[in-house]
């Protein structure tokens, strides 16, 4: 049995179950939230969701007791709807912290000991605030960080270049938010560097569009979901199947001393292995500002 | 190339895009919305959907030109949370009535030519109404109907009986409203009547849980998402499969002279069968209650 | 972890491997076969079978020491090739039952207590003399008896009535070889007796077609895979996820004392309830004579 | 509808079949082969590994009429199997060779016009002839190449480094056959060059891994079919999704004027932009021994 939580379920927490369940990743999906109503609402229509398929994902309400028996447990609290597009970082930072000050004794407490995937923003400083407060190892927790932004930049080159997103290989690096950047010098098509294969011009335009699409899509429907639903089921799908599938996360830096966005190794233990990216000196400045801005939001805690 | 459009991109026209979308089940979506803005933000983040998975659904905005080239239609405007789960049916409908009357010489003049699916409510109503103003042949246009509160009888006696709901062989006729029942002498499990094989209270238990999850859904989401994206995906790959599958529907009836739920073996070419069902002497009554509502719903039109 | 070997990798057991490894049903396979070099073969050619899709089934080459940790064991030894179209159900059943001699000592000193699935022929013999020799519960072995036969009915009905197979509520009981015969009077399409829709001229061309695909699926290629494999799979799957879906199988009847093949609903657990066919007078007696046939055959053993 | 034929119904055509209906590709498949019982058996075969999952992909045989509907035609006649893992590959190019010249002009007088892809052996020699003797359009026949070395290539990166093969990026170029070698400059892992984090040892065992893996397969079961038919389902979904996907093949080199194995990308109108490989001097001398090789074997026709 393959038993995941799903702490927080808004739209992002509803389209991560919906996902996995379209997926056939898990066996059990427990939902959490304060709102006990949201969450019977939500296990009636995702097991109607699955009615006429011959396929089986058990809906379950979530308990403390459950806790320590989950393989996963995600962490995808505080809805960034409630800024209804107003209001700074640190806002938003004001109302995660203290749902993560809620949920984290409840983690520790209960004796579990899986992998916690953060989803929660600004996600590099409550994983690095959740992994504080819940004691865990810091391979078992870290945080979606850059995926989707780098989904984002893939999607960008595709618009531009006319290729598959997945046959660009490349990432974008730093905090999940807007200090982050693209790793240039590290990205590739079709085995070659990419930066022998554009002009400055559609330069320009893939890091135009890549950092412009979050905004856009939040500012049509208001919060964001399937973009970043589609990360944390293949996260997740890592992690369950012990794949050691590299994505970039918001993994713990010895360097930094802090969680930023860089690419990992993931399999059936939590983080396997990182890799220190590789820099050129603008992107050291770059790297360097980013960590700068993580360490004063995670002050201001 | 599969192509298909959705007109009202709200949480039901958006999750049947992501269902979609999950099953590969389509090459290109067009998204139709008077919210221009929610369009392109459903766009971004469902492209952002795929990325890592070497799948490709293409994400386009809907325009009257593209309509004569599609395959498939899907009429899901109408936000049931216009609600605001205050109102009756016929708050509704005069809601759905006003966006159907808006699309409906969109899509006459367009050379539409596929088969329209419809999921706005109440749909029984609504579908017999867009037939009547688009002009397109009865067996191009059908309704999710009872396919839902199907899905919802299912899952009531797979939870009563421990059993996997897709073993239940059985459906519920008549509106996709208050006034449907389950066809009990049409249910079997196990090859075997259910009759046979329950207990009165049972019976009692699994018609109580069959009408009380819709409610229950809506009352704690405001809207219900997965349980009718799943339907109208597996609708929709039937078609595009032609594969001939049996779904209990909201259908014309030559003997009701509406649209009413009923089983329909459907196809490439839309409707190619019904089935009307055989009733019990309770279950004709049922049956006549149910023309009679709908009738009255159509009037009030 | 989800854990299942198959002893005999011949172009069942192989093609069984190939369509769970498609399905993502299983984390590691091990193989199992006296051909050493074979098993090792189909390892590197089902891991290579999977690069480019994110995927992991894990290929493990079988030992006596994981029997222990197995959820599931397939049972595909005796490649029906080896008769080459010649030879009686005698012959094989002599080629089947040493290898069966062979394997359960084996299974049984190893501490296996999984759901053991048995698809060796003829299968509703070999399933009884394997319980036996392992010692296994009843509800824990079982075979996949007339679900392929099952499968062809539907297909045959599909094409008759141009109908999808999958809307088809139907089965084929006793024994998985020539005295089966379908359940005419527990088929159902659109939610109706099937007899109700069919001229006797159809229903005979529809027993023709049934019962010669399998003749017809040798002599061409001298065994048959897919079908029996795809069968495999849904159980396996049912099996894994507990869905407690309803599958025609070869299940021990304590009425007839013996496996044969008919209705029961498995999970997790194996065999969780077993559907008595109700049966027409000429049914009773197919029913009866099927019983005396494998009975027969047990005692040749 | 998307139609696809395979000419060649052995090992590699039907488990061709087998994967794109696993995979829910195409619609239709059409079979072709001089031996129309086997083009009969796998067809019923086929069709019952459908039954119970909802999903139809329709099995029609192939006939010289169908041929100009089909969007793609694969090309697997030539079972390997014939050599008995006897003889070199000139005896093998004469067979493959003669049913080559047997096939072309049934293709050439159809008026097909989709993509043609070749997978029968030697494929770079058979690729160019059978583009010669149909007359295609260069970017519209292609041959599934050193793709399936690359696979094992990345498997075994994977077996070394513990990595999934999906996270490496690299290929093998060159002939797909003795003189193909690695593209060591460039292979990325984590982002980051792979000769930056192997040992010379390391290197070593991954090329031993890598050109062993395909002998060791054909010496246990006497032929390969779950590693190509995996390369030969993506490269045709591919194709049919429009993707743009970037995959290493048999494309036609203007430079070297040939067919040989490098990196292209693909969509609905086949190659359309192929990336000559950068090449350190090593791998220069490698490469024109690959090109002096293929010219050989194909003056030999």
């Amino acid at each position: 049995m393959k038993r995941i939580g799903i702490i927080g379920v808004g739209h992002v927490g509803s389209t991560v179950a919906h996902t996995l369940i379209e997926r056939h990743i898990a066996d059990e999906l427990y939902l959490f939230d304060k709102n006990t109503n949201l969450v019977e609402s939500e296990c009636f229509d995702l097991w109607a969701g699955q009615i006429g398929t011959h396929k089986t994902t058990r809906l379950l309400i979530g308990t403390s007791e459950v806790l320590s028996e989950l393989d996963i447990l995600v962490f995808s609290v505080g809805d960034i709807a409630v800024l209804n597009g107003q209001g700074s970082r640190f806002d938003e930072l004001d109302f995660t912290k203290k749902a993560t000050e809620e949920w984290a004794p409840i983690i520790r407490s209960s004796g579990f000991h899986g992998i916690l995937l953060t989803i929660t923003n600004p996600c590099d400083v409550i994983t690095r605030y959740l992994q504080e407060l819940t004691g865990l190892p810091k391979n078992r927790i870290f945080g979606t960080g850059t995926s989707l932004d780098t989904a984002r930049f893939k999607h960008a080159v595709g618009t531009v270049l006319a290729i598959e997103p997945d046959s660009v290989d490349g990432l974008v690096l730093g905090e999940h938010g807007d200090t982050q950047f693209i790793a240039w010098h590290s990205t590739f098509v079709g085995y070659q560097p990419i930066l022998n294969q554009i002009t400055p011009e559609q330069q320009e335009q893939i890091e135009a569009l890549t950092f412009s699409l979050g905004g856009k899509t939040f500012a049509g429907k208001g919060y964001t979901s399937y973009g970043i639903a589609n990360q944390a089921a293949q996260i997740i799908e890592a992690i369950l199947t012990d794949s050691h599938r590299v994505f970039p996360l918001s993994v713990y830096s010895e360097a930094a001393t802090m969680y930023i966005g860089h690419a990992a190794k993931i399999g059936a233990q939590g983080i396997e292995e990182s890799f220190p990216p590789s820099l050129s000196t603008t992107e050291q400045k770059k790297w360097a500002a980013s960590i700068k801005w993580i360490q004063t939001m995670y002050e201001a805690i």
